[in-house]
């Protein structure tokens, strides 16, 4: 029996029964997250933590042995962040979910394994809300949110998770457990190592407790779908729209994912129309109306043919049609997402160039976009059983990235890094803020045991 | 003529012409912040930058010189992080005012030494509204601002610095100039450096440019004033307040702070009350009226006499009574400024708690608060002419923080550790997170020549 077999029987003895997994064909269920890297490793075990105690164990374990640590939430990254690396131990927190809301303080104490729209339903039973949406609200958790800095469709005008996130309990490399922040709304002592944490992606310790922030109820929404004959024409409606207007959701499809859309809904939408612009605003019931006109009266503006509906049941068939859109457009195929935000003034520039690498290399790529927040998801869709088309795809994948970068934009927005854009982020980044990133990476991390390969590479890329 | 004359000699003359004062007299006025730090030292020399390449010069003679660097705004810090020390280069960005707002995206590009009030008159030019409002925003700088993640008045609802600050431009330990962020509401790529240098009090980088997000403006508040007979009658209120409205505004003044307001205003407060709570509401008029109704039957079910008005005039007159309510007391006496800031239920515990610890060490304590986020602002009042009673009012100070942290408070909710205040950051971090903030000054300043002695000491207090 080697060393390190030994010491993983002595982890096992001392964790809760039933909690490390080490049967291979069980374990295939923790290598991939949802951006299916193919270059996933194989773990040396799985352990199901049930507590922060279970993920000091846990990490002291893989500092002992020099072990990689992949921390894994509900498994629903797209930038390859929780796959696993050869011989590491992922740290599932799937069975760490409960939620505890505080309706005077208005904050929820959660575990990293509650799903976001699990948070949201416990808020709201107290007649309180978590915004930030992601697309997959449903199916992500909050460790993962906080670790991704996790965006979606409301952060147009509510911000995005680090904006909710008041403490956190991390597990750092050594084992320790350290709490940062607290249930308190202003807090500067010391360095903000709180918001360094979220969106570290799990390199630079595990977190095991989050105390977010609550807000009281979002009024129900206007809608307005507005549907463009041009793509330009849905570009600079945007730009204008973020210029006058505060809109609560500002979503943007290409025809390629209106028709997948439709293809799986059959909801009616325009299979011919360039783009449509899903728009929402959520304010006093009395300014909604004047502010969805003023909306409409822009979009008309730029050849849109709108529609307009204050009816809930209308009003979610059509938020809930771009929350399928990423799954539509994968029915069409194997996709590869992207994440690339720009300066709003270049979204027309972005999305014009995702179009010419599309034709340029001879791959679909359907385009959703955050498009207030010039957040943009071009999916790159290829045929897996065409290796020549694939590696058409993944070039074009690469080229998305550098256009962002080109216009002053940023290669993922809301995504991660994870280990599938780490090759673009030191043209993103330049020499210096990558050294910054390392500097931190190595100061709080010094063995590389956290998430190694996410984010940054120890060789320096 | 010593080396480091002659260093200094040839920084003079890389730098443009007049902004290096060595005149004792001179440099007198950027020895002290506002927080008159007795032992503040005396400086090498002060560079009155007027770029970012003069900043990456003071610095670069800094580095090579060993000689500690002090950055400075307008000088208007409450916790002594800009006093300088001895035989140190003083760094003001005080001829560094520049501000460029870009309606379009709503966004002000601004450099450090632009008052607060500056940027929100920009941003009001373009009917936009930069929210982050200190009390001293007349007088207080952006620069220091985001370097103390500073709060204010109707953060409340609208948060704080860091949830405005989108990029920054920052000049490191070793004199490169680095960007973080930019011009995008998401980005995600690297860890989350921006929000680490907001709040790090000129400890790890000197901030030469900052890009700021502006909103649309906020609409005409409703004012309620709210007069309580008793103490926990005002604090009790809160806490209802907090739990079922949304207040864009929730101040506390107690009596000792009242009756200064009404010494230095004659506006006609009850010099009699225990405690006045000064409430708003932006919400839409129909729904603002609706809220401060709801906010006056809570006031009144905890004890209070109210006075409501949406007449803009006396709304403000109200507002900046809260707003003047430090100088004001400043003139009864040398003030000790505390900053401790609790979880709102324990809002109670800590003002009663106050009233205790001046009742026992015979001093005057002025308590104002943003009641709404807990944050208060104990005034430690004292005779600079009477040693025995200002020892006393030292040993409040303190009593004030340890009562904070015994309550899950903090020392500080927007003014920043600077040097007054690292004595007591151990003790409410503890000594892992204490540890993790020396790493993070370590890996990015090892030679500790920026800001020595603010928020961490090299000696490991």
């Amino acid at each position: 029996m080697s060393t390190i077999q030994e010491s993983l029987a002595a982890l096992v003895s001392a964790l809760p029964p039933d909690t490390v997994i080490t049967d291979p064909a069980e374990m295939d269920l923790y290598r991939w997250d949802r951006a299916n890297d193919p270059n996933a490793g194989v773990p040396l075990a799985v352990v199901l933590a049930t507590s922060t105690e279970d993920v000091q164990a846990a990490v002291r374990f893989a500092a002992a042995t020099g072990t990689p640590v992949v921390p894994r939430g509900a498994g629903s990254g797209l930038s390859g962040g929780s796959s696993a690396v050869d011989g590491c131990l992922v740290v599932s927190l799937e069975r760490m979910r409960a939620i505890e809301v505080d309706a005077g303080t208005r904050m929820a104490t959660v575990q990293p394994g509650a799903f976001n729209s699990e948070v949201k339903a416990a808020a709201a039973e107290h007649g309180l809300w978590y915004p930030p949406d992601p697309a997959s609200f449903e199916f992500c958790s909050i460790g993962g949110n906080v670790a991704t800095n996790a965006g979606g469709l409301c952060c147009v005008k509510y911000g995005v998770t680090t904006d909710y996130v008041l403490g956190l309990t991390v597990v750092l490399a050594a084992g320790r457990a350290v709490r940062l922040g607290g249930p308190r709304v202003k807090d500067v002592a010391g360095f903000s190592l709180l918001k360094l944490f979220v969106g570290s992606e799990g390199t630079l310790g595990i977190i095991t407790e989050a105390i977010l922030r609550l807000v009281p109820p979002q009024r129900p929404p206007t809608t307005l779908a507005a549907t463009f004959p041009t793509l330009s024409g849905a570009t600079d409606a945007v730009i204008a729209l973020t210029r006058s207007a505060r809109a609560s959701m500002l979503e943007f499809m290409d025809r390629t994912t209106i028709n997948a859309v439709e293809d799986a809904t059959g909801m009616g939408l325009d299979r011919d129309a360039a783009a449509i612009l899903l728009i929402q605003s959520d304010d006093h019931p009395q300014a909604a109306a004047a502010e969805i006109a003023e909306m409409e009266a822009i979009c008309l503006r730029y050849g849109a043919s709108c529609r307009t509906t204050a009816d809930p049941v209308e009003s979610e068939a059509l938020v809930e049609a771009r929350r399928i859109a990423i799954p539509a457009v994968e029915r069409t195929g194997t996709v590869l997402l992207e994440d690339v935000g720009v300066p709003i003034p270049r979204l027309g520039d972005l999305i014009l160039g995702i179009e010419r690498i599309a034709e340029a290399r001879q791959v679909t790529i359907a385009v959703l976009a955050h498009a207030g927040d010039g957040n943009t998801h071009p999916l790159v869709v290829f045929d897996p059983a065409d290796a020549e088309q694939r590696v058409r795809a993944e070039i074009a994948y690469g080229e998305v990235m550098d256009l962002a970068i080109a216009l002053g934009g940023t290669i993922t927005g809301e995504h991660g890094v994870g280990r599938l854009k780490r090759p673009w982020l030191a043209g993103y980044l330049g020499p210096d803020v990558l050294e910054l990133n390392h500097r931190i990476k190595a100061a709080l991390d010094p063995d590389n045991i956290l998430n190694p390969g996410t984010i940054v590479e120890r060789s320096g890329a």
